[in-house]
């Protein structure tokens, strides 16, 4: 297998669902998709949607069958990074190399494009154009639903903003990591479990496998705040240190999270291979993502 | 039949749902949900919820197979009125007698509550805990997306923004209370008709009716807004001169808005009429909206 050619193969499979299941229509909302869209087109790794499609094909399934949901997952994703970005959250200027929403659109826009995604993502997911079964369709949409919500990211925004610029041990950042970063990979890897139709085991062994691949890509990324390069991430570095975030490399060092960003990642990896599946792309992927620059 | 009696119990019915599925949990989120619950519970008339539960009863269908949907309306609109109230949008200090969500927990944690209860409003659909079949279940969340989002009420949110401070045409107006105000109370009556199992024509003659009560419910808010009293409001009147918004009182002065009002309402009790149901409650209900003070 040529993983990089796959890699973007599926990353352009993913585009190609938004793409027909989000256009900027002409009817008179047209600010507002132009404004959505700004956000979902603007490049990002489409990691969530490649991971829940390959965990369905892993499991057997054509990740066709994932379309629908892969869009909303992207969908909330950005959502969630419009609104990260507002003035009164990380009063973030560049994302993905561009000026972020609510500089371009305003923050009123920015807050409405925000909302308008979340609630895109389940327009998109229950207009099941990918026919799959009521029950795998309700299933999958209470996992979204739950790993978004305030037991699930929003949670980890809030464990954030609370904690920002004051002390925090190493379980509180773990566990805002568990909400912030896991919940989503979670949800991306559960779906594709769901629609490909998982035994219990596959499901419950998909789960800790997107646990410890969110907490590896967490931790990646607040090395990647220290060390990376900011024309590749396309927004400045050190933005964690500027808005008083403790890091996982704040709390430990940079040596120790870079040892600890391997151990998630062969976890991950045992945990791919119990599976007796499939599981080459996934763990090439986990593999690829330790040594990301972007 | 009391309606006054029957209202008040409908609404505290309401209460005892959104009291079940939602409540300030001892976990870690514990400030998130205080913001949640403190715009929840401020006390609003739980219109959206009767309403659904009505139609609901009117087509024969015990109200209390509801319960779940219509916990998930008041939080969409729950979260609509604090998004609404930031800074960036309508800058609002006062909402049902009480200060706003940003002004006591901080405008981050506002936009986090917004996004929670929108999100949370699809967590609590999908519990089904009143134990509709897949089916009603699909479609009515499908409903509750579509009229929630950008082609519903968000896109009114962009249509006023867009509007604030500009002229504006009797017909631009309309169309962006179609969509601002009608979408939600829509929703509310289209969710009924589904769990009720309404027949192709009673669901178009329920839309219908939902669009001339929203219509009617949306400028004698206007109206409130001159002629109101600010103590029974909770707000301050005259926010929409202070926000250059134009509404159909600036548009067509006091005295054809009244009549406005009483058009659309009694086109709504005809189209209820027509319907040969037992829709007592619901045409008493619009008769009581014409005349109310808040």
């Amino acid at each position: 297998m040529d993983f990089k050619q796959e890699l973007i193969f599926k990353a352009q499979q993913a585009d190609k669902f938004i793409a027909e299941r989000f256009f900027v229509n002409e009817n008179r909302q047209k600010l507002l998709y132009e404004s959505m869209n700004y956000s979902l087109s603007a490049g990002g790794k489409r990691l969530r949607p490649v991971l829940m499609m390959s965990v369905c094909e892993m499991l057997g399934t054509d990740f066709n069958k994932t379309a629908d949901f892969a869009c909303a997952i992207e969908m909330i994703h950005t959502y969630s990074l419009i609104h990260d970005d507002l003035p009164a959250m990380d009063n973030d200027k560049f994302r993905r190399g561009k000026l972020t929403n609510h500089i371009v659109y305003g923050e009123d826009m920015a807050i409405l494009a925000g909302d308008a995604l979340l609630n895109k993502a389940f327009e998109v997911a229950l207009s099941n154009t990918a026919g799959i079964t009521a029950d795998k369709l309700v299933k999958s949409l209470a996992v979204l639903a739950q790993m978004s919500g305030s037991e699930g990211m929003i949670g980890g925004q809030v464990v954030d903003i609370q904690n920002s610029g004051s002390d925090i041990d190493e379980k509180t950042l773990e566990y805002m990591y568990m909400l912030k970063t896991c919940a989503l990979i979670r949800a991306s890897g559960l779906v594709g479990a769901i629609i490909a139709g998982a035994t219990d085991d596959e499901y419950k062994a998909i789960d800790k496998y997107c646990i410890n691949l969110g907490m590896a890509f967490q931790i990646q990324d607040d090395i990647l705040d220290i060390e990376g390069d900011e024309k590749i991430l396309g927004k400045p570095i050190g933005s964690d240190q500027k808005n008083n975030k403790k890091t996982f490399v704040s709390l430990l060092g940079l040596e120790k999270s870079k040892e600890l960003v391997k151990t998630y990642s062969y976890n991950a990896i045992d945990i791919l291979q119990n599976l007796k599946r499939n599981s080459e792309f996934l763990e090439k992927l986990t593999i690829y993502l330790i040594d990301r620059n972007i």
